[in-house]
């Protein structure tokens, strides 16, 4: 059913270089004739009816309709009892599965050159259940919370995500010998996915363990599977591997078919609307996008375009080095794009 | 006090590689005529009255009474109901505190050369409480506990640890912009205990952030003050930035002026006994030790003989890139310390 006809994404441009961001990505959309057509949405929230806050109807459909988003950084106003919007995101589409894929690029230089693996974070529940209480005065406890379904589902998600992209491992990451109950339920219901995949190995590592060996030899690792907290960690570290947010790629998975693929990094305010913005990580969100769409022809055309001028070095935004602007990195990507066809 | 004659320290030599490391510190002092006396026990846990498991009482009573340990790595007996000897140790004595500082060695070679940091762990209560609950079939609940004593306890051990090893800023480390309330609390308690001391500069910053700048750039960080588990994590990652376990000291320190040092590598089952084991990490915690203690000019001869071996690259154990013996090496050290009398 992808592969049919122009679909339609619901594009979020979010906050400060967000807008200029998307439109470099629409422009070399266009220049590879990716048979996408934008529905542009806003998603800053909203207090609906009862007060509670929301994403507005109008974006709230649309993603509805269209089940994929691709959306920009997003600043959280700092109105009193305003949510993350990040975390509304999440809860409105029930994105349980943060994915992202860290692979070295040539060309650009880090201390490691050979990171090619995935970190799949579990996205609705553990260190993030938002309950907490006051015991006595000076005493507080947060409750993490993880239940057999919503590990099941994680699971599951990554062992699929493993064998459709020839992953040859799963590892779970874990700090069962301390959190026996809770970081156990999860690891048990991995092990017991993983009965299900016999193509694809399963081991199980420490957390502490995964980020010494992580920092001392990256390529060791394939596709990651953990509970919220040591994927927000992990996947972080795991981008600074590679260079840093500017660069790399996120996809949240939703319940219902739906996912939203987005840059991580900031707003960068201090240099919104000047041009000078990087666009690579919401680029290459979309391409990953493309890849879940099924569109696989444009997605390889579109990232080794990107990587090819990362890797001249001759067109490049200041934070990759270089001293060229937006649009002129966007153009040349686009020039590529086309020598292609 | 503490330079007057000699003073007894509780030798914990433990498991596995742990007596011939020992041995290899112990030669080592000797060389350097450190006014130090060895009482050695063994702590492996024992059944108590009513059946709770405690260290042996001779072990107990060793520690209580010169107050300062040196332990090698202990393997947990996997007798049900045994608990981990690390956890047992921590609870018996207070070990409040665990400090790593972790600094790029001369010559032996890692994707970084400037690391120069240290990170101070809380170590006694938050996700490590031990409490979980199964709330129904499928749904499980584990508590981080956090307490304003513990919280303030740990903050200012940071910052007079900062103040006393000219040590320029204090940074902590949390998730409070998502666990509101127990992160909230201890980072309150860090910016309150800043306030007395202003000679040291305070910074806070968010867990995923600090892993991900740590693999960009370590250089930027100095003194790390943060929750249990995340000091578990980034003790870890910080320790594979310099090279791992095998070179990374580490102390923790208890209420009552107990601290206990040690390596916090494992005990090597496969290579035990053979004179083949690297004694750097329980090495350097010896001479973290000798500065807690006030013999600042026999720990410094120490790690200046200790890391010129190293960086001298002719009597090397296998771990550090040689095919020198554990003895070999030692004797190399042994013979720096007597040449700088
Ligand atoms: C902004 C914040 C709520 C978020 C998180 O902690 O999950 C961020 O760090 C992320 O990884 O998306
Ligand atoms: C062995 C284990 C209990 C321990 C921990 O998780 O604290 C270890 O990882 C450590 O850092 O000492």
């Amino acid at each position: 059913t992808f592969s049919r006809g122009i679909q339609t994404v619901t594009l979020i441009p979010g906050d400060g270089i967000g807008p200029e961001i998307s439109t470099a990505v629409m422009k070399i959309f266009e220049a590879a004739k990716a048979p996408i057509q934008w529905e542009e949405r806003n998603v800053t929230a909203i207090k609906g009816p009862g007060g509670r806050w929301m994403i507005p109807p109008e974006a709230k459909e649309s993603m509805d309709k269209s089940k994929i988003g691709l959306k920009g950084p997003l600043k959280t106003p700092i109105a009193a009892g305003h949510p993350s919007m990040n975390l509304l995101l999440r809860k409105t589409f029930d994105l349980y599965a943060n994915v992202r894929p860290c692979v070295s690029i040539e060309g650009y230089k880090t201390p490691y050159t050979d990171v090619d693996l995935v970190t799949i974070r579990e996205n609705t529940e553990g260190e993030y259940s938002g309950i907490e209480h006051l015991i006595v005065d000076g005493v507080v406890q947060s409750i993490k919370l993880i239940t057999e379904e919503a590990s099941r589902r994680i699971a599951e998600y990554a062992f699929e995500y493993a064998r459709n992209n020839q992953r040859a491992s799963v590892t779970a990451v874990h700090k069962a010998n301390i959190m026996r109950m809770s970081d156990g339920l999860f690891l048990r219901k991995c092990r017991e996915v993983a009965e299900n995949y016999k193509d694809v190995k399963f081991t199980e590592m420490y957390l502490d363990t995964v980020c010494l060996n992580m920092v001392q030899d990256p390529s060791q690792f394939d596709v990651l599977v953990m509970p919220n907290l040591y994927g927000d960690i992990l996947s972080d570290l795991c981008a600074g591997l590679i260079g840093g947010l500017g660069v790399t790629p996120s996809g949240n998975i939703g319940a219902n078919g739906v996912a939203i693929f987005e840059s991580v990094h900031g707003t960068a305010p201090d240099i919104a609307g000047k041009d000078l913005a990087n666009p690579t990580a919401l680029l290459l969100s979309a391409v990953m996008m493309l890849r879940h769409m099924g569109l696989h022809g444009h997605a390889n055309k579109i990232e080794t375009a990107c990587f090819d001028t990362i890797r001249e070095k001759k067109v490049l935004t200041k934070d990759l080095g270089g001293n060229s602007k937006c649009s002129e990195f966007t153009a040349d990507i686009c020039r590529r794009v086309q020598d292609m066809d």
